[in-house]
């Protein structure tokens, strides 16, 4: 039989990276290629009593079947850690979602039609482009720097844009960049936004990983219009595995989020929103991201001084202040993808950084990860990659 | 602001009986409306164990990303059980969904364009029906009798409508009707499918709840050209709320799942796959089926003699051999969303059957679940209910 797919098959391939990744599996492959939190501080003791807890319990509610909106205390909890950010809302308007990827999914099946186009900066992370592109859409790149996207490109881009539908952007220590956008830019965002009458997608997985410094308002809590809508996890502070995310909106744009969410997959795992909302009435989930922090903190500084010490002038990195990854500038002539193939022969691995680029081209980028691989695993691991760039650099 | 949603929004609306029935938590209420397990037969003892022994053994794991497929030794599994409906295939052959209704919504975004046109038994599933909504399609209902869906009108709809891109069917203790498909209509359907060259998706959650007779070959068993998708789901078996379901595929519309489900949330919750999986290692998941056949059994055989007492005789309903579901059909002029009004003001409560027929009509029929109430308020609420249409009978 020749299988007949819907059209928009046609933009959900299968990425090339995504099997050479592959390979960075095996044990003695030094991974930087991952978004993944370490491990070492998984919350594993914890889980077992809130397991048990909820299992002794309520262990037949949190076995059977539960509201689509999400567990109401959990939704509660979030409510009120959200006003840390500025955002103040009620339960009503949070959505649990399974991790901020089915936000970012839900967002494109809610305001994207066929060739309307996203605003995204450039770059902007992966996971987000794939989701959105399921809804046959373009996208905008718009220049950023370290203080965000650059607030006179984003205007041309709106004026010279009429297919523009969305806004989505990663503010606090950016996937893949590490960036985060300023409060000028923040609320410059939102008075745009407000001008060309655009939703705005924020999302956050990072910001409560903040190293050092104050947080930033969300953008969200400039938000006058009921147009932001904020997309949270406890993938980065608590445990991916549990899939955990939600969505913040207003009533009106919560409810499409809800009405979306039932017909997708019915509602999140009851089980896990049990144990994630009794380790919150237990624990102290700040003391816990404390941990995290102070963990990733060292890890971070480790990597940026063996880079120093490792890496030729020629290649430039981002200086995050908090979140998972750190962004390498190479010299233009060197493609990333090529660097990835000879890095693996040598069992190291990085995201090269033109899958970022909807539109394509900075071959001559990488996403590096500081997160997930132990102290003398970064040392060696960067020791290597300097030497495949310098031989790289060599060659022409 | 005015939000701009896209087109397919239009077609995703609260539905009315959704509201009424959110009446039905009401602890009050003797719900005949869901399509909820027993809580009792819920392996809570078991659970505690299993998260023990994974938080013990492969704690960091479980909190850990894990693939988009699934945990490949429950995907080993779940192949090796597909076997006992006659499909031979691999842990390849095998995604792990967040229940059987994500599954649903990606058979609709691979398959349908806007305006291409769902086949489906009439009445069918209501989450499936919302499900393919989303992707803005058409339904084409095609009758069906005690043995499931009519042939000689498969056949006139797939001659008729050149716009049919996929048949959606429940042959197994269907939701709605709780019939099953007789042996020669599974092998007559999938030589149409060869004919019209079309996928079949065969959606199957309560095949393994049948308490008398044989069970009766998959669909897929017969599936000589690898265009049927078979889904399945532990939320019967085991627990909905830990959202385990699977599909199983031919390789390459396997892989075609696979990648709609990294963009749509990645992969499903890493904690509640292992602990499924550490239970069907330990734990004999048939002799627990076993317990929930014989309360299902019980409460069935109860529910269709207190219907044989209370209903009056005009009233007729289905004999399923298995599953959650009997259908009701009343007589004509009596609309079952109105007599859901009177019977929530008595605290029963059912879902009216109009809601199954994507193109509408069939207002004189209800189903009603039988698996979640316990015996002695099944038979307080079938009584009130026999009431209630006793007196719709007479108003007319």
């Amino acid at each position: 039989m020749a299988i007949k797919y819907s059209d928009r098959m046609q933009g959900i391939k299968a990425s090339e990276i995504r099997e050479l990744l592959k390979l960075t599996v095996r044990p003695e492959v030094i991974s930087f290629a991952g978004g993944l939190p370490a491990p070492e501080v998984f919350p594993v003791e914890e889980m077992k009593k809130v397991s048990l807890k909820v299992l002794e319990e309520k262990g037949q509610q949190a076995l059977q079947y539960s509201p689509t909106e999400g567990f109401p205390p959990l939704r509660e909890k979030i409510a009120q850690r959200m006003s840390r950010v500025g955002i103040e809302v009620t339960a009503n308007n949070i959505l649990i979602t399974n991790g901020s990827q089915q936000g970012l999914d839900f967002s494109g099946k809610i305001f994207l039609n066929p060739d309307d186009a996203v605003i995204v900066e450039s770059p902007s992370y992966l996971g987000a482009i794939n989701a959105f592109k399921a809804y046959q859409c373009k996208f905008i790149e718009v220049p950023t720097d370290d203080n965000g996207m650059l607030m006179d490109e984003l205007e041309e881009a709106l004026k010279n844009n009429k297919n523009a539908k969305m806004i989505y952007v990663i503010p606090d220590f950016q996937n893949p960049s590490g960036r985060t956008w300023s409060l000028e830019r923040r609320k410059k965002l939102v008075e745009l936004a407000n001008k060309y009458d655009l939703p705005i997608i924020e999302d956050n997985p990072y910001g409560e990983l903040r190293f050092e410094g104050e947080r930033i308002p969300a953008i969200k809590s400039m938000d006058t219009e009921g147009r932001v809508v904020f997309l949270g996890t406890f993938s980065k502070t608590f445990s991916p595995g549990l899939r955990i995310g939600w969505v913040c909106a207003s009533d009106e744009i919560l409810n499409k989020y809800i009405l979306v969410k039932q017909g997708a997959d019915l509602q999140s795992n009851s089980m896990s929103q049990r144990e994630l909302d009794a380790f919150l009435e237990i624990y102290d989930l700040d003391e816990h991201i404390e941990k995290i922090k102070k963990l990733y903190r060292g890890r971070r500084n480790l990597m940026f001084n063996t880079m120093k010490e490792f890496f030729p002038p020629e290649v430039k990195h981002t200086y995050p202040e908090g979140g998972l990854f750190t962004w390498v500038v190479l010299p233009k002539h060197i493609n990333a993808r090529e660097l990835l193939k000879k890095a693996l022969e040598r069992n190291v691995a990085f995201v090269p950084g033109g899958a970022f680029f909807p539109n394509g081209g900075n071959e001559n980028t990488m996403r590096i990860n500081y997160s997930n691989m132990p102290e003398e695993r970064i040392v060696e691991g960067i020791k290597i990659l300097g030497e495949v760039i310098k031989e790289a650099l060599n060659e022409k």
